[in-house]
């Protein structure tokens, strides 16, 4: 049930057989229908989300009701309102699922206590929050400087295989362009190319 | 020499003795003077800073020749191009020392060796990235969603010491405005409170 994460983890630390079976006493299975939310502001994101199977979207809601698409994660993933599941502050950002498909839960209350019992998993998470940070800056960064055409590309390299498989007005929102604009910027790109 | 930043960790973990002396034969003590780059493109930024005494500045000079000054770091702070650091990839902002001072310098490539010899390391820094995460992931919402009046009263919560010790200038490029602006802000919220 839960080797996928198992082996995941492996790709990163050490896990005895033993600590593994331990893990898998503070995670959960989930099914996700289409549109179901995981984290909902106000509430706090209480679990952290890795992808077994489907496509999560993580957004921003502003205050005149137009959404920010921030990040997606596809199967082997993990998402949640970061900021909320650390500090317990109500959460800001919106996790939503964008196809049916299943989830593995770790619950915030019982992390403190499996690091404690599975210290191998700080080396796993110190690298997970590694990459959080890579990804957020990345964010940062494309708003600071690049053109649609490059975020596009950008957009493409990170997600790979999101391309066919995630409505085109939400990568649109995800690269802060309307979808009219995404269109152009795909024919401009496909002209460059051939 | 290196009590500062053992009192720091210990915040947050268990370090014997032992391991404290161990710690300190992976950090060296670096003289900072005042405009002096730590990290500059393109070259990567190797090593990570905690600053022992003074102020460092975080920014991203655009193509356009235009700063903007993503974060600054006081006292007890770790500063770095963290995306650079981890990836080894050529850095996109400089780190610039805004005042003399003094900072402990860890090396890159002395990273991995450190947390093999300490693991207690894999959980300070491990909670390290949890709040560098916290912190951009605010800067992200604040790019998304609040008023300028909004980020100057953050900037104050967030660097409380920092608004008589840095140049106005600065704080306005952390803003993303105008000084001009920025003192406009500054009357108004003072009318407000008084």
């Amino acid at each position: 049930m839960f080797e996928t994460i198992i082996e995941k983890i492996r790709e990163h630390v050490t896990l005895s057989d033993d600590d593994a079976a331990l893990l898998s006493t503070y995670l959960e299975v989930r099914k996700l229908r289409k549109n179901q939310l995981l984290v909902e502001p106000p509430y706090p994101a209480n679990a952290e989300y890795f992808v077994v199977k489907g496509c999560l979207r993580h957004y921003f809601l502003d205050e005149t009701g137009v959404e920010h698409t921030t990040a997606f994660a596809m199967e082997g993933w993990w998402m949640t309102d970061l900021q909320s599941f650390f500090t317990g502050a109500p959460s800001k950002y919106h996790v939503e699922a964008l196809e049916e498909g299943e989830v593995i839960k770790l619950r915030r209350e019982l992390k403190d206590e499996m690091f404690n019992k599975i210290p191998a998993l700080n080396i796993y998470f110190r690298i997970l929050y590694q990459n959080a940070i890579i990804s957020q800056n990345e964010r940062i960064l494309n708003a600071l400087s690049t053109t649609a055409d490059e975020r596009y590309l950008r957009f493409v390299k990170k997600y790979p295989a999101l391309e066919n498989r995630v409505p085109q007005y939400l990568i649109a929102s995800y690269l802060g362009i309307t979808p009219e604009f995404l269109s152009k910027v795909k024919t401009r790109i496909a002209a460059k190319k051939s």
